[in-house]
C-alpha cells in the first residue's frame, strides 16, 4: 500500500483543503437504487445477491446514489453546501484489463447544496488541484468538459413526434469514443434520430461551438445549458484550472442522473486510453430518493487508471519501506533495547526491534531489508561499559553512545551526534 | 467519520510506529476459506453469495485467513518477520446490537515468521499503546491472556479413549463468560468431558495457576505451554505493557485456528460486557493454505466496541468540523476570492469559500457552522481601498489588512497580524 497511501493522501488533501469532509459509506446497498437510477449497463456488472434477511442487495459499484441517499435522510440537519469525500472500494463484475479491476478504489467528492457554476468550477478545482499536487501538468491532462442539458437539448430539438430516447442517445455519445464510427450512427439511430441528424449532430458536438450548437438548436433550453457551461469554464478560470479544461462535447459520461456540466479526464499522450477518471452534476438525483430537490455535482478519481497516469508521467510514488531505527539485541538486553525502542517510538519515529530471537547477522540483514537509516546496537558487552552503539546504515560508519543519553534528549539522535 | 477518523489514526499510528506495514486486502473471497478454517458459529454469518463466474464467494467476516493465504502465497519474497497492517470493514450477518454492527471495521496487525514469545508481546504492546494513545488507562482496560495450548492440552489430558473434541471444548471455553454455567457444563459434556471432570477443568482454569494447571495434566505438552505463556507474560513486562495484562485462562477466543496465547481486551469496568477485541497465535494457518510453516500472531481492535469503551472513559474524540478560513465573497470579487483561497490551502489550511453565490448573511452564517476560525472578507469597495477585512470569528473582532499583503509571507495570517 506504501505507494497507493502516497497517492490517496494527495487526493484526499487536496479535498480536505477545500473543505470537503470525509465520510463512511456502506459497500452494501439495495440493488434497486441502481437498477433505478444509473443505467442499464452497470445493472449487468453488479455484485448482486439475496441477503440472509431476504433483502436483494448488491456490492456498490459507484457511490452517487448512495451519497444521494445519504443527503435526502439528513437534510435539514446539515449546513449547506454539504461538502463530503471518502475513498473507498467499489465492485464491478466486468473484463479485467489494463487499469481496471472487479474491486477498484475511488475517492468521490461532491457539493450539494450549490447550484451555482461556482461548484461545478470547485470540483473541476478540486480534481485538477490533486493531479498537479501528485506532479502532473498540463501536458499531461485535460479535462473534456461537457454538459448534459446541452446534448439532450440538442437531441431534442431534432424531436417531433416525441420519439427520441435521449437517455440512449447519452449513452451513445459516452460510447463514440471506444465503438466504431459506424456502430455509433446506428446507436443514435436507435436513439431515434435519422441518419442525417446523425451526422449532423456527431459534427456539431465535434466541433464544440457553443454559439453554433445554441443556434442550431435554436431553444431557450439550450442557449441557457451553453450559457451555463461557459459560466463553469469562466469560472474554472478565477479558480486557476480552466488551462487544464477543453471544451469537448462529444463527452457524455456513462451514467443516466447526470443533468449538468459532466467532464472526463484524459491522458494527454493517449496512452491511458479510457477516460482516467470522470464526474459532473446531478441536480434530480437527491429528490428521486424522496429529500427536497437539491443541486449536486461531483468528482471521482479512480487509483487505477491514475496510476497508470502517474507511471507515464513518471511520477508514480515509489513503493519503498522506510524505518527510522533498528534496535538490534545481543544477548540478554532485552528490557535495554525495549526502552530504547519505546523512547524513540515516543519521539514519532518507526522503530523495528528484534521479534524473532535471531543472531546479529539475520538482525543485521533484516534491517537492511527493511531500509533502517540507524541501527542502535545492545549488546551485553557494551552494555556492561554502560554503552551501546550507534550505526548509520548508509556508510556502515558506527560509533559508541552512553546508554542513559540515549536518546535522551535529542528528538532523532543519529550517528552524527556521538561520531 | 471526523471522531471515527481521529481513532483510527491513532490505532494506526501505533503500528506504524511498530513497523508495521499498511496492506490491501480482498473484501470478497471463496467462502470456503471460513467454512474450513474459523469455526462452524462464523458460517452462519456469513454474508455468502454466488458471483457471475459462478464461484461461491462470500464478503470477508474477518482478515486471518486472508492474510494467511496472502502469505503463503508470497512468503519467498518478503523479509521475515513479515509485519502488516490493514483497516477496513468486515461483514456478518448477526444480530445487531450496542456496539455491534453487521458491517464493521477493524485494524489488523499481524507477525509472521516470528515463533518468539517476544511476537506476542509486541502485539499485546501495539495493542496496549493504541489504547493508552488515546487516553485509556490501565484503571479503563485490561488484557485476559490466556494460551490454546494449554487449555486444549489440559483439556486431552482428561482424553483416555481419544472421544474429546478439544474444538468443541475451546467454543464451550469462549462461551463461558455469556451462557449459563449449566449451558457451559452441558457444552464441556458435548465435547467429550465427564461433569467431573468438567468442573475440575472449569475451576482449574478459573484459578489460573499455571503450575497447578501443569500439574493436574502432568504432560510435557501442557508444561512447555504453560511455560511459552509465562515468557510471553514477562517479555511483555520487558515491553513496558505487562500491567495491562492479566493471566485469565477461562479467555479461549471463537475461532478454531489459535494455537497459542490468546487475549481478550475487556472494559476494567465492566460496562462493556463483551470482550472489546482479541487476538493470539495461529501457527499452523499458513501451512494450511499451501505455504511453509510459518508462525503467526496478531490483534484486531474493532472500532465499534472501541469507540463504546473511549466513550465510558469519557476520552472520546469529539466529532467537530473544523475550518481555518472561509473567504468570503461580496459583489464580483470571485478572483481575487479564489486567489486569495488558494494562497492560504497552498500553506496547508482548509478553507472554505462561496460556491453557491450567497448572500453576505448567508455565507457567514456558513463561515460559522462550518467551524471557521477566520473569515477574510473580499468585497467590491473594500478591494477599491485595496484591502480585504479578517474577523476573528472567537470574539467578531474585525480589521483590515492591505489585499496585496494577504496572505503575503505570512504563514498562518489571523486578526491579530493586522489589528
Amino acid at each position: 500500500m506504501a505507494a497507493r497511501r502516497a497517492v490517496i493522501d494527495a487526493v484526499e488533501g487536496v479535498c480536505r483543503s477545500y473543505g470537503f469532509r470525509e465520510i463512511d459509506t456502506p459497500r452494501v446497498e439495495r440493488a434497486q437504487m441502481w437498477t433505478d437510477k444509473s443505467g442499464e449497463e452497470i445493472v449487468e456488472e453488479l455484485y448482486a445477491f439475496e441477503d440472509r434477511g431476504g433483502r436483494h442487495v448488491t456490492l456498490t459499484p459507484e457511490l452517487t446514489p448512495t451519497v444521494a441517499r445519504m443527503v435526502a435522510a439528513r437534510q435539514q440537519e446539515l449546513a449547506k453546501p454539504i461538502k463530503w469525500f471518502s475513498t473507498r472500494p467499489f465492485w464491478r463484475y466486468e473484463q479485467v484489463q489494463q487499469g481496471r479491476f472487479r474491486q477498484f478504489y475511488q475517492t468521490n467528492a461532491d457539493v450539494f447544496g450549490a447550484a451555482s457554476p461556482a461548484a461545478d468550477a470547485e470540483i473541476l478545482a478540486v480534481a485538477a488541484d490533486a493531479l498537479t499536487g501528485l506532479g502532473l501538468t498540463a501536458e499531461e491532462f485535460e479535462f473534456r468538459v461537457s454538459h448534459r442539458e446541452v446534448l439532450e437539448g440538442l437531441i431534442n430539438s431534432y424531436d417531433e413526434g416525441g420519439e427520441i430516447d435521449s437517455r440512449a442517445a447519452m449513452r451513445a455519445v459516452d460510447k463514440s469514443e471506444t465503438v466504431p464510427e459506424r456502430e455509433y450512427y446506428d446507436l443514435l439511430v436507435e436513439a431515434g434520430l435519422t441518419l442525417d441528424q446523425a451526422r449532423e449532430f456527431d459534427a456539431l458536438i465535434e466541433r464544440s461551438d457553443l454559439d453554433a450548437v445554441a443556434e442550431t438548436a435554436g431553444t431557450d433550453r439550450v442557449r441557457e445549458a451553453t450559457e451555463n457551461l461557459q459560466a463553469v469554464l469562466d469560472t474554472a478560470e478565477d479558480f486557476g484550472v480552466r488551462r487544464y479544461c477543453r471544451l469537448s462535447l462529444d463527452t457524455a459520461r456513462g451514467f443516466d442522473y447526470y443533468t449538468g456540466s459532466v467532464f472526463e479526464c484524459f491522458d494527454s499522450a493517449g496512452e491511458v486510453s479510457r477516460a482516467v477518471f470522470g464526474g459532473g452534476r446531478y441536480d434530480d438525483l437527491i429528490e428521486s430518493f424522496g429529500g427536497q430537490s437539491t443541486p449536486a455535482v461531483g468528482v471521482a478519481p479512480g487509483y487505477a487508471p491514475l496510476g497508470l497516469l502517474l507511471e507515464r508521467a513518471d511520477v508514480a510514488p515509489e513503493a519503498a519501506i522506510e524505518t527510522d531505527y533498528y534496535v538490534l539485541r545481543v544477548g540478554d538486553t532485552r528490557s535495554v533495547a525495549a526502552r530504547i525502542a519505546r523512547e524513540l517510538r515516543e519521539r514519532g519515529h518507526v522503530v523495528e526491534t528484534d521479534v524473532a530471537d535471531r543472531s546479529f547477522g539475520a538482525q543485521m540483514s533484516y534491517a537492511d531489508a527493511v531500509g533502517a537509516e540507524t541501527v542502535v546496537i545492545v549488546g551485553e558487552r557494551d552494555l556492561a561499559d554502560g554503552t551501546v552503539t550507534v550505526k548509520r546504515m548508509r556508510d556502515g560508519e558506527q560509533t559508541t553512545a552512553p546508554v542513559d543519553a540515549f536518546p535522551g534528549d535529542r528528538e532523532r539522535p543519529t550517528y552524527g551526534d556521538f561520531a
